[in-house]
C-alpha cells in the first residue's frame, strides 16, 4: 500500500425529502447565487422549492452553464459574485454545474487572469481563498459533489484542478431528485462512476486489499443495479444505490494508497472536446479497447477484476481476461450505451487529428506507468473503432 | 436504504515515516499537552520523538490513561488543560487514550459536573465548543481516531457519547508504529475491528447494497490478513491492510444508511467492567452466541454472510448459516482469541449478576430491532460458556 493522506470534510445529506436542510446548512445572513444548467432545474420547479428553503436571504440566480462547463461562461458568474457581493454559492446540478461552481468560487477571489487557474492541476493554486458552497445533486456521475477537483472547458481542451478550497460545505443527495433525469444521462452516469472506479483500481497489485475490495464492491453495485436504475426510472432502491455508488467512486476514498491511471478520462476528454460526445460514451468507448491493448501492463489486476467482480471461474487466466474485458463492454451495451467510435459518426480517418490534440495537451506518456505513448493511444482509438 | 447524513473531517496520515507531518498540522503556537497510555509509548522513545516534532512549542505531559479510560483519571487532565492554558492535545495511543482525550477536550470547556457528559449518548452536549486535537495511533482496532465517538468508564459501567466536536481534527496512522505491539493486542484488534463491521451489516435487509459490499470488503479483508498481522508482527502490507480496514470499519461510512446492532458491544462492555476481559476478547465470546441465538432475525444477512463473507456455496440456508457462524468462532481461535466465558473463568454462576449489570444500565431491549430483551442476553451468554 503507498503511502496516502486522506480528508474529506463534506457534508453528505442523503436520502428521500432532505431538501429542507438548505434552511440551516446555508449561512442565515448570507447573499446566496444559484447555479444551474440548461434550465431543467428551473422548469420542474426545483429552484423555486429551494428559494422558498432560503427564505429571507438575498438570492441571484445563473443559470445556463453547460455539460463541459466553459471558462467563457462561468466569468459571467465571477463578475455577479463580485458586484452583488455574494459570499455563499448552491449549485444545483450534476458533475457540469458543481465543476464549473468550483472554477466561479475560486476566479472570485483571483485578481489576476483566471485562466491560469485552470492550469494548476495538482500543483497549489494562487488563491488561497474560495466563496463556500453547498450542492443539490441532480445527475449522479462525477462524484464532484464529494470532492476537490474540477475539470473547465476552454477553447479545445478540459482542464483539471484539484485544491481543498472546493470541497463543498454539504452536498444534498436525494436520489427521487433524479428520477427525472433523461434515460440516456442516468446510462452515462453509470458508466462514469464504473470507469472512475476501475481507473484507480485496474493497475498493478500494491497489496492494498482494503482499497481493492471496497472498488469491486462498488463495482459489483452498479453491475447490479445498472440495467434497473436505467429502465425503471422511479425505483428508489435501485436509484439510491447508483446515486450513492456514484458518489464513493470518486470522494478520494478507494483511489487512497494506490496507483491511478486516468488514460481512458484523458483520451475520452479529446473525444469531447473535439467531436462532443458525451463524456460518459466517450469512457464506453475507450475503456473496453484499453483494457485489451494494455492486458499484459494490467494483468494481474484484470485477473482479479474477472474473479471477483464478474465471477469468471473457468477457462485459462488469459480467457478469464478476455471473457470480463467483453463482459465489460456488454454491460455499457445493455444500458444502452454504445461503444464504438463509429457508431458516434467518427471514423478511422479521424484518429490522427485525436492523436494530434493528445499530443497538444502533453498526453505524451499517461497511464500509472507514464509508459502509455501516442503510438498505444493510436491502438487503442483503433481497437474502439 | 435509510436517509443519513455522513460527515468525517478527520485528515488522515497514513504510512511510513509520517511523523513529521506533526510540525505542520500542529498549530505553531499551540500550548501542547501530549497524552498517553500506560508508557510504552514513552519507554519506546515515540513520545520523544513527537516533542521533537513539537519544537519549539510548550509542550506538557499527561501518561497513564488506562484501558478503558476511567473518569477519575481523565479529570486530571482537565485540571492540566486548564491551570496550563492548553490549547492543543495530541492523544499517542489506541482507542482508550483518544476516547479519553475526547472527554478530556469537552470536559475542560465544561462548567458543570463532567459526569453529565458521559451520558449524553447520542444526544446534543451541553457544551459548544472542545480543545482540538489531533492522534497518534498506536493500535488499530477501535477507529476512534477517525470518528466522533467515545467509550469513557465510570464506576462499575462503560458510558457512551458522539459529538462532532470530538473529530480529530488530523491522525497519523503509520502501521510501523504498531509493530511493538503484543500479539494479544494485535489479536483484540482483529476482533474488535471484525465485531465492528458485524454490528453494522449483520442486521435485516434494507437494499443498500453499495454499503453491504463495502462491509463485506472489510470483512474479508480481516480474514485474510487476520493470521498474518498477528504471527508476523513487522508484515507491513498484513498490518497497513489491518490498521486501515480497522479504521474504515467505524468512521462513520459502512454505517451510513443502514441498521446497526450494538447488543455484541452492550453485552461484552459488562464482562469488561465486572470481570476485566479485554474489550475485543469480550466481543469474540458475545458475537458467536448472539448470531446463534438471533440467527431468526438475522437469517437474510446470516446467509448473505455465509455465501459473501466466507464464501460457503454447499448446504441447505441453515446449513450455510451455521457454517458461518462456525466458522467466525474458528476465525477468532485462529487468532489466538478465546471465545468461551469459562476460558475466563467465569462459570454460569456469574449470567445473574451479569444480568443485574445489563438491566441496571438500561438494556433491557437492544438490538436492531429493540427486541433483544434480558432473557434473550441470557440465553447468548449461556451460549458463550
Amino acid at each position: 500500500m503507498f503511502n496516502f493522506d486522506f480528508y474529506n470534510p463534506t457534508r453528505i445529506i442523503f436520502g428521500k425529502d432532505r431538501l429542507e436542510s438548505i434552511e440551516e446548512l446555508v449561512p442565515a445572513e448570507a447573499t446566496v447565487l444559484i447555479t444551474f444548467g440548461g434550465g431543467s432545474a428551473k422548469k420542474s420547479g426545483l429552484i423555486d422549492k429551494i428559494k422558498t428553503m432560503l427564505g429571507n436571504r438575498k438570492v441571484y440566480e445563473f443559470g445556463g452553464i453547460e455539460p463541459n462547463p466553459r471558462y467563457e461562461t462561468l466569468v459571467k458568474a465571477v463578475e455577479i459574485v463580485r458586484s452583488e457581493k455574494i459570499d455563499f454559492i448552491l449549485a444545483v446540478g450534476g458533475g457540469s454545474v458543481i465543476d464549473g461552481t468550483k472554477f466561479i468560487t475560486l476566479a472570485s477571489y483571483y485578481e489576476g487572469d483566471s485562466r491560469e487557474l485552470l492550469k494548476c492541476g495538482f500543483a497549489p493554486m494562487p488563491v488561497k481563498q474560495a466563496i463556500p458552497f453547498g450542492v443539490v445533486l441532480t445527475l449522479p456521475a462525477t462524484g464532484s459533489e464529494m470532492n476537490n477537483t474540477a475539470v473547465i472547458s476552454y477553447e479545445h481542451a478540459k482542464y483539471f484542478f484539484a485544491t481543498e478550497l472546493v470541497f463543498p460545505k454539504f452536498s444534498i443527495v436525494d436520489p427521487t431528485i433524479t428520477f427525472t433525469l433523461p434515460k440516456t444521462q442516468v446510462a452515462n452516469g453509470v458508466v462514469d462512476a464504473f470507469v472512475h472506479v476501475i481507473e484507480q483500481y485496474l493497475t498493478y497489485p500494491v497489496a492494498a486489499k482494503v482499497q481493492d475490495r471496497m472498488s469491486e464492491g462498488i463495482l459489483q453495485t452498479l453491475i447490479e443495479i445498472g440495467n434497473t436504475t436505467v429502465s425503471e426510472t422511479e425505483n428508489y432502491d435501485a436509484r439510491a444505490n447508483h446515486v450513492w455508488s456514484a458518489t464513493l467512486a470518486l470522494n478520494g476514498l478507494i483511489g487512497a494508497g494506490v496507483p491511478q491511471d486516468w488514460s481512458t478520462h484523458f483520451i475520452g476528454h479529446e473525444l469531447t472536446s473535439f467531436f462532443g460526445i458525451d463524456h460518459g460514451q466517450t469512457l464506453a468507448i475507450i475503456l473496453p479497447s484499453l483494457l485489451a491493448v494494455r492486458s499484459k501492463q494490467k494483468y494481474s489486476k484484470l485477473l482479479q477484476y474477472a474473479e471477483r467482480v464478474w465471477h469468471i471461474e473457468n477457462g485459462s487466466e488469459e480467457e478469464k481476461i478476455d471473457l470480463a474485458i467483453t463482459k465489460t463492454r456488454e454491460f455499457f451495451e445493455s444500458l444502452g450505451v454504445k461503444n464504438r467510435l463509429s457508431e458516434y459518426g467518427v471514423g478511422v480517418d479521424k484518429i490522427p487529428v485525436i492523436i494530434e490534440q493528445l499530443k497538444a495537451h502533453g498526453m505524451t506518456e499517461i497511464s500509472e506507468t507514464r509508459d502509455l505513448t501516442l503510438d498505444i493511444s493510436r491502438k487503442i482509438l483503433e481497437g474502439a473503432m
